[in-house]
């Protein structure tokens, strides 16, 4: 990324996220070894409800990185951009809370 | 503002909260007649849904004028204040998003 | 209910989900107290989790009711009654993952 | 599989779920190709709001599936062991609806 400060706010984690999402996607191939092998429903679903999990623990910390990043910086300089970073973080909460 | 500024962003639509939380009282009280009636149970399971969301509609508003109200302040404050806010912020989503 | 059998699985207990309700009710006119006497936002939101989750448990509840009582019932009589009684259970189960 | 029946209810649909276990697994190592191009944060957040309703959905045909065949012949045969089925997929129900 050069000199040139990252663009967004969760950039500083990137290792650890891909690192998560090459683990989530290890996890959704397990599901598939698991309908493969005709394992138990009960058990492909308990499978299921750990990945969605992950993915919310994921979001979640996407999530805070962004507000204390882009929407600190935001606030920061105030007026209407302020007020249009409060309200897509918003509608992307009410999306996570909803799914 | 005058003088005595509410102490929350909320206050404003203090009214419109109460008058949300009034109707979804109303919906708890309809609940508890279709179980008196021995209604059938998909029917009260249906009920149960909308009243669900109709708090988490409230919930999602309520962290909306949270944000663009506490949490601006703090950031244009910014420092420790700001991180504190957005930190608190992040676990009532996590609540929100887990319940 | 006299001497006929109660309509549904549910009914046995009644008292208990009447009560379980009534308490949720009270839950719902602390949160207007709470707005009402400008409390913090975030600690009106923990007490909106709180009520979902108390909603949440009562509906998995009734549906363990519902799939114990109705769904057995339907299901030992086979045929079509069976199918209809698994599709609208989990159509109410999709309702309440959703909500 | 040989001549005898499949073990569990899904597995005559087992090629439609590979698909779309599939095609989750192309969502996931889309959200890693997005933080590797430091995609920005909300746009990320709702591909994983999808990603996350995929599974959902996954889960939820799982558990019809299940519903329709393992739980129907165990109502079927009634006694303990429809209790024990009925417990078993409410519990599989309780996870889903709370994570």
């Amino acid at each position: 990324m050069s000199g040139a400060s990252p663009p967004h706010g969760y950039t500083h984690r990137k290792d650890d996220h891909l690192k998560r999402l090459r683990r989530i996607e290890g996890q959704v191939r397990g599901l598939q070894r698991m309908v493969d092998e005709d394992k138990y429903c009960i058990d492909v679903l308990t499978q299921v409800s750990a990945v969605t999990r992950a993915l919310q623990s994921f979001s979640l910390e996407l999530l805070e990185e962004h507000m204390s990043g882009c929407v600190v910086d935001a606030a920061a300089r105030g007026g209407e951009e302020a007020d249009a970073k409060i309200k897509e973080a918003s509608q992307a909460i009410a999306r996570l809370v909803r799914s």
